[in-house]
């Protein structure tokens, strides 16, 4: 790594030697995870480079190639993984210059990927009442191509299902590392090349996605006795096709009242929440649905609100929101991705959550998946040790509930435990040095690995 | 029945005597059943008033209230239960001349009941970019009432399930036939008192319905070598929550050779079609998808038309049109409106179609219900007797299937063989003398019918 020659042909760009800005910029969100804070947390890159224009990305990338500099593309870092770690120093592209939208058209959007989210879907509802089909908790800070290089799914995903789903990304332009770029428009099965790959293949420049209505969204927060009876009212409400939502969250008490300020007084410990945004035109059936529920109460809607304080939209109660409130409040606390399907997922849950007790405390979000609907669970963990919470996870998959890892850096491990072979193949063909992102991914470094322990990426920089 | 009395009254409003005109307006589509063609082939009212504002409804009511007229409301007459036949003659109140649109806002329609379905769209997609949730494939001519009174889906249900499903219908302003009649106006719970209640109980004078955006519909023809393949394809299709579709029809080798005129050359008798309707910008995943199955074949889409003559839009080859274009060819088939869900629904369609063979010819759709994908069957049917017709109905249910029986004009045979409880309550206030469409509800004529044979209403008028 020649790292004085690349800042020394980079130094016509927007490049960033600040020691405490490098290293505010060296960070995500791993820090979610007490496993991945004890392992991250001295992660720092050399220097940081924020790109006006693809040419300027295909610049950076053509230099660091040449001077063998790692490079860790990011956005807002709000991932929860790691993915935006520079594990071997060197080069974090930052790529917030790149935030233009190109085309605004029915049912579409082109854009640049350091749009943030919130100013993307302002821009295409000014412009045509349409909105993305999904965002995370996070829209407010985190970027498009971020969610695309490092999300799964989030606020929407209750209509529309996970962003790899097909469908939910129409086209990425990727530029590779190699010693002469190549640009490469990926559609079709081609996406999954590169989407949610951590941005080790490739760098995404151009985004296509589709759009959905954009709707004065609704947020309500409804209260119930029970949490297996919240579980199933959160089910039975998205079942209702005709009944058109953006979120479906299910909390187990005491989280509304313990750790959503502004909900104090007007929650129990006892009560249990469904936090959900209701197109405004639903809302009708919605009220005729819960009237269904006798127990369940509707405690605050966004479009009659009669708290002192206002609570936000309800979409920051939701997802990883739901962590950080709890974090907040409570830091010992981290969480899990949990993945609740199959024609009994719903026994699942109550097992899972029998088995537990208060050591977990269970958040749910309702997805679909292929067609039917399903529970994703952000479960929040009372923090022990490294050793308790391997357990925790070993218990979910023996009762039957997938894990994503979110105590993991790699794509795998975070992942299915295993190697993506096409994310593989396509990191040979744009990233033969193995710079972009460098640890990962697994099936780069170790190709054999087991998975019967953590990994540790031997090309992390030591902390200083 | 004081005809004279009620016409006499009547004069100053659109009435319509002269006999053919009138014949032809106590018509609906209840000829698609030879059943139903036997017994109401005869039926004819005895004047049409076509009121032009609410006020004129009220007006009509109440005057063919004092002088004991029935009063059979119709729209366009595309049912095919007989849901507009006037069976013990009387007034057809007509409701074309109630067409307009009131309020076009984000979400949602406000609309008298009888503007034609294209003409709303039209309306809805020039002011705001919307349409309609679903539609019946007779859209061209079927008005929204009509729809709302007599239909149950459509086009549309593939992605929205049931016209009655919560959510899909957020008001009707409804019309009583009493001394002095009363308007109500119904959401939630209450509209299931007058939806689908073929105007037994009321007048529907103003709907408010949601609306989605009105894309571009990509029509495609797909042709695949088997029919078990095709309905799992359309299953899947459908399964795939990202792809944004309208219509996904499946039908059996020959229906698409031997009955769609303008399918010729581009089919053979062995091709099973599927007919889909996808949003412009889900076209690409649509095309992701369908490469996964190397045996469909993509032979039409209307977004890169290659044929010589243009087949016009898919809905058309869907829902009861196949029926139509059949029956236009082969004038001995009817049809079966089926439903087969639970989890082994593709079985009982495979173990349906292996039992009757060339009798019958499998048309599915695919709805959604409760959350889930589901067929519906408009199953086409080489009719030989009555007899024989009963028995194939019978030899559904017994293996698994729901029938709702389009071979009966009742309110009950032709939906669950059960009295409705709220739309018989609401009937005892709405129309006190029974004078609103009368015959088409068992519950009201004898409540304790056994539905061991079909209901023959003691009232009709006999064939003159």
């Amino acid at each position: 790594m020649n790292l004085a020659a690349a800042k020394a042909a980079l130094a016509h760009l927007d490049l960033d030697e600040n020691p405490a800005s490098v290293k505010s910029k060296s960070r995500d969100f791993f820090w979610y995870s007490p496993v991945l804070k004890a392992r991250l947390d001295h992660v720092v890159a050399d220097f940081v480079v924020s790109p006006r224009s693809e040419a300027e990305v295909i610049e950076v990338l053509r230099t660091c190639y040449a001077h063998d500099v790692p490079v860790t593309v990011r956005g807002a870092g709000t991932g929860n993984y790691g993915q935006a770690m520079p594990l071997a120093g060197g080069c974090v592209m930052h790529l917030k210059h790149l935030d233009k939208i190109r085309e605004i058209a029915p049912g579409r959007v082109v854009a640049e990927p350091g749009i943030v989210i919130r100013e993307l879907d302002a821009q295409t509802r000014a412009a045509s009442g349409q909105e993305l089909r999904m965002m995370p908790s996070t829209a407010a800070t985190a970027t498009l191509g971020g969610f695309i290089a490092g999300g799964s799914g989030g606020v929407g995903s209750v209509r529309w299902g996970a962003l790899r789903d097909l469908g939910n990304i129409i086209r990425l332009r990727v530029v590779t590392m190699e010693a002469e770029p190549q640009i490469h428009e990926f559609t079709g099965e081609e996406l999954h090349r590169v989407s949610h790959a951590y941005g080790t293949n490739g760098i995404i420049t151009e985004i296509e996605m589709p759009l959905a209505p954009a709707y004065d969204w609704v947020s309500g927060f409804v209260t119930l006795p029970d949490f297996e009876m919240a579980a199933a009212f959160g089910a039975a409400l998205a079942a209702e096709d005709g009944i058109l939502l953006k979120l479906v969250t299910v909390c187990e008490a005491p989280i509304a009242e313990a750790y959503f300020q502004r909900f104090k007084g007007h929650v129990t410990p006892e009560d249990t929440t469904a936090i959900v945004m209701v197109a405004p035109h639903a809302m009708p059936a919605f009220e005729t649905f819960l009237a269904r529920w006798p127990a369940a109460k509707l405690i605050f809607r966004s479009d009659a609100p009669d708290w002192a304080r206002d609570p936000g939209p309800a979409y920051e109660y939701g997802w990883n929101h739901t962590t950080l409130r709890a974090l907040k409040v409570e830091p010992r606390i981290t969480y899990l991705q949990v993945r609740y399907h199959g024609p009994d997922y719903l026994e699942t849950i109550a097992r899972v959550r029998a088995h537990f007790g208060s050591e977990l405390m269970q958040h749910l979000e309702v997805m679909r998946e292929n067609g039917q609907i399903i529970y994703a669970g952000l479960t929040l963990v009372r923090f022990t040790t490294e050793e308790r919470l391997e357990d925790i996870v070993r218990i979910h998959e023996d009762m039957g509930a997938m894990i994503f890892n979110p105590h993991r850096y790699t794509l795998e491990e975070g992942g299915r435990q295993s190697a993506d072979a096409r994310q593989l193949a396509f990191k040979r063909e744009a990233d033969p040095k193995g710079l972009l992102n460098p640890g990962k991914m697994i099936a780069w470094d170790v190709p054999d690995w087991s998975y019967e322990t953590i990994y540790a990426y031997a090309g992390m920089r030591a902390a200083q």
